[in-house]
């Protein structure tokens, strides 16, 4: 408990943006998140005070900052499962806890456990050397897809293949991979719902995600134009998830769409970028949402708060000169002063993740429109003329 | 300008619940707000990283605090003028600036001003002796009010007076005064407006602001039934404050509403209570437009996100006993899950301001029962049957 305001202190590992916005969130709560940093200026050790500079790899670290924790909850899935079950051995309440945080951590385990479970995953196979690709290929047809198990994000440790030339170049790190079809998808989906202890269940609308380079770039909620029992399913589909894999806090569900339905693609327990737009665009933000479910407090509803809202993110450019950042969020809020900011206070490293924008409206085409030009000219300042 | 973010930096001066709500608008602008606080626990010290323990009365601390900022605000009135002015003079961008500040911290000079501009008072005069009030008061008849000219808020230095009784107590501290005639009013409304350097100014709607022995306990927005011509009238009065008084900043203009129109009651140049409901009920909330405006960024769009909120003040009870805080926001939760929580990490004396709550939604009436019996649980644990 918080000295001072007699409230349990929830800490998250990792302080990146998810952190940064949980804090943000923790404050209407009469919280303030405590942070296990990598660095003193990583995006949410600039914004919150209680932050432990520290090592999550090292379990040392990980037990002083849960011991200043009444809740312990993750910014991202690496923190390794020794440390964690040895956490929960020594009395830590880990929310999502180590059982479930293995499927959000191994991708092979997951897909197990889903197929088990009869959910829908692409066709796929674990392999342990080059010829299981070739093997696989020969039943499911080439291009494949072949993954990492462990620590991609971001379209890292995942490589599409047209055949069998490179196989021994990505087999030759020995890390463990798997095998799947690439399967010819409409458009990708996600479904993002929380889980509280208590067992309550709360479901966001499904919202459609658009991918660039493997990096998820903008989010269109609702997805538009998607068919109402498709939407369910999906939400249905999330809940069970979070339900048999005892996930506590938010869970995103990435999702195909394909002409024979939906299957499963990857799963995260944490806030999501695909659940960034719940900022302004639902009564509970996931970040809001999240913390309620790690506290066990009652979920807060998902309504939405206009009919349409987009989020895009903004990805710093390659931009040597131009203008720098105050002067184009000046110039952004004075071009479109319905966007809403969200700077994650990050070195603009090209291509990394800096900020994000969103846009409620009633057009879905128009409100994507602005946050694509929003986002575009925060990255780089320059104004893309078509959109 | 922040060496990791490359953003000016923004302090405020205070750090109560108004810097603590500060803070959590500004992390999405990319900024961390800096704050001078009496003590290590207060409200917004709790949250933020940049925090100056020091005292607003004295000039070597609020020095100290400038130094580390871009820009200067104030979460209250009463930092001594010629502090103000030395930091000025200094060289220290403060918004709003001392002269603007003036007519928030003397009763007199704003009664006088906005007297001198034309725009609608109650009749009042200045007193120095006891007797001037019964002189005033054989002419606009008893009751009257006799106001401090300094340091006054929430109902305190206020005095109503039926009588010339116990007038001589109230002159014995020899502190300036003013008196007024008591307004028959139909209700107290508020036009909350922000203005930036560049002179660009935005409203939100007018509100309805309910009060409990001269403490706000409810805002209403928009104000109930409230005439079209009287709100934009509301609207331009407060916005032509902002233009003449030279404000930069929130400005949030207390009205009485009378059968005869309009009377300004008083100013306050800061995010003031009756704009809470703009963090969930408008597109920008009041605390990021004091941010955008202090730092001459374009001001965002007004919009509300639902037809109608309510919000409530949490006082907290004279409780003893009674579940605790986090006992109690798990029971508002489960009981309205639509509700907002507002906790600013204060200790609970009685009395004191230690939250709100919002309610959006499409009839009136419901969300303020909502708010108000989601308040008073919150206070100390105990529900309104009748509400």
């Amino acid at each position: 408990m918080h000295p001072r305001t007699g409230l349990p202190v929830v800490g998250m590992v990792g302080a990146g943006q998810l952190a940064r916005m949980t804090h943000q969130a923790a404050i209407s709560l009469g919280q303030s998140l405590r942070v296990l940093a990598a660095a003193e200026d990583d995006a949410a050790a600039l914004v919150a005070p209680d932050v432990l500079v520290g090592d999550w790899t090292r379990y040392p670290d990980l037990a002083r900052f849960a011991a200043g924790c009444d809740v312990v909850t993750f910014d991202h899935e690496h923190v390794p499962a020794d440390h964690l079950r040895a956490l929960a051995a020594a009395g830590h309440a880990l929310h999502p806890g180590p059982d479930a945080l293995r499927y959000a951590q191994d991708k092979r385990a997951m897909r197990e456990r889903l197929s088990e479970l009869g959910l829908p995953v692409p066709s796929w196979a674990p392999v342990t050397v080059a010829e299981d690709v070739g093997e696989f290929a020969g039943r499911a047809g080439w291009p494949v897809v072949v993954k990492a198990v462990r620590g991609g994000y971001d379209g890292r440790g995942v490589w599409m293949l047209h055949g069998s030339g490179g196989l021994a170049a990505l087999f030759a790190a020995g890390v463990p991979m798997l095998v799947e079809e690439l399967v010819p998808i409409r458009r990708e989906l996600a479904a993002v719902v929380a889980r509280s202890p208590y067992r309550q269940g709360a479901a966001w609308p499904v919202v459609q995600t658009v991918q660039r380079d493997g990096i998820c770039v903008e989010v269109l909620a609702p997805a538009p134009g998607l068919d109402e029992e498709v939407g369910e399913q999906a939400q249905r589909l999330a809940l069970t998830i979070a339900q048999e894999l005892d996930v506590v806090g938010v869970l995103a569900v990435e999702l195909f769409e394909t002409e024979h339905g939906l299957l499963v693609n990857e799963l995260a327990m944490r806030p999501h970028n695909s659940g960034h737009w719940t900022i302004e665009g639902s009564r509970t933000s996931q970040f809001e949402q999240h913390l309620r479910a790690v506290l066990d407090y009652p979920l807060g509803v998902t309504t939405m708060t206009a009919p349409t809202v987009a989020m895009a993110n903004v990805l710093a450019a390659d931009g040597l000169g131009g203008p720098g950042l105050d002067e184009r969020v000046h110039h952004c809020a004075a071009r479109w002063p319905e966007v809403k900011f969200h700077l994650y206070g990050k070195r603009p490293l090209p291509g990394r993740k800096i900020g994000h924008v969103t846009v409620l409206g009633d057009d879905p085409q128009a409100v994507r429109a602005t946050a694509r030009a929003a986002a575009g000219y925060l990255a780089g300042g320059v104004e893309e003329v078509s959109v």
